[in-house]
């Protein structure tokens, strides 16, 4: 248990709070709206931004998650999740690799990162990843460059990782129960929070869905 | 003097390798050029790379300036500079605060600030920087949006301000004497070097020109 949030090998819910997919939304209501539905770690996404605008964003969330006693993560910007005191960062694999960014961050703080094959998965692990995202399992217009992984790669990265696995991309409330039979017990959405017309209840329902299945798919990993 | 590179109280030249400006230039060739040319400190910026790329970067030109003794400083990202082992980081006014910048980097490690006015240099100073760009002096294609502070306010800034002043902002060898005539010991140039026919003969040029009109200017600073 680091710094008084939850572990992330008890994630089920990890909201990605997008500026770009946000749009004119404040983040500040939309990350209370996703703790208030259920989300379980936070990542701070914003590659338009400057270092100050970012440090001061992530300075408006930090106290937020932290009365929740949920993770925030920012992505990217190690030296920026350093500044304001966030919980890690999440890498991706065009992002400082892990074993840098750890030096820098000491080992108090999370380190995740986005891998797109068993490889990538297998390699993060070795780095020391905390956690990986896994993805992305549908084709999102949040990564339109990405080739998506597929559903059945699923378990075996699960199994052969000993990490927490968050999957991602094109998830939505439609697709959850397909992911979720397919061995998924984290899943991390982005659209699907900052782009609902109720992040809240959208929150709500994902993470009501998510507990639900993973609790019928696997009773003993609860 | 910090980790074996000219003090930056001394540097009379600095060269921004800028992969914007550079275009298909290879930078370690532009940045081989500029240390022959007598280049004093080089920072790189590349605003466009992704972390990985301009740790790359960064770790392809580092040994070449070491060789040389010359500082090479990252721009705008604390995390890379870290993970490189660079000999510091160059801060915009949106880039991290310099005391975040410090608390990261540690003492060991320089910090330059750009500023635009005689109140952003004395906050830069205040809050720790090693030495602060000020300018632009003229208008500059580099900077579109920025206004030019005016030569006038170069002596201004170097009689308040008891750090290194790195002057910038449309510098080339033409306008170089009358920089230098309004006080200004060190200057920063982009275009002028990167964008040159020939980068080590411009190099040179203006180093030669900047010592002998800094001399002439001013011969008890020397």
């Amino acid at each position: 248990m680091r710094r008084n949030v939850t572990s992330c090998s008890a994630w089920r819910l990890y909201v990605i709070v997008d500026r770009a997919t946000a749009g004119a939304r404040d983040l500040s209501a939309l990350l209370e709206a996703a703790l208030r539905g259920g989300a379980d770690a936070i990542q701070l996404r914003d590659k338009q931004a400057s270092a100050t605008q970012l440090l001061r964003q992530a300075q408006r969330l930090l106290p937020l998650t932290r009365s929740a006693g949920v993770a925030l993560l920012i992505n990217d910007r190690v030296d920026i999740a350093c500044a304001v005191g966030a919980d890690g960062v999440h890498l991706g694999q065009d992002d400082l690799p892990i074993r840098k960014a750890r030096a820098i961050l000491g080992p108090g703080r999370l380190i995740g990162q986005s891998t797109h094959s068993l490889e990538q998965a297998l390699a993060a692990q070795k780095q020391g990843a905390d956690y990986i995202g896994f993805g992305p399992l549908f084709p999102t217009p949040t990564k339109p460059d990405a080739r998506s992984v597929g559903l059945e790669q699923i378990a075996e990265v699960t199994s052969r990782v000993h990490l927490p696995v968050v999957c991602i991309g094109g998830i939505d409330a439609e697709t959850l129960p397909r992911v979720v039979s397919a061995g998924a017990r984290c899943i991390a959405v982005v659209r699907a929070v900052c782009d609902a017309e109720d992040p809240e209840a959208a929150t709500r329902t994902l993470k009501r869905t998510l507990t639900q299945f993973v609790r019928t798919a696997s009773p003993a990993s609860l």
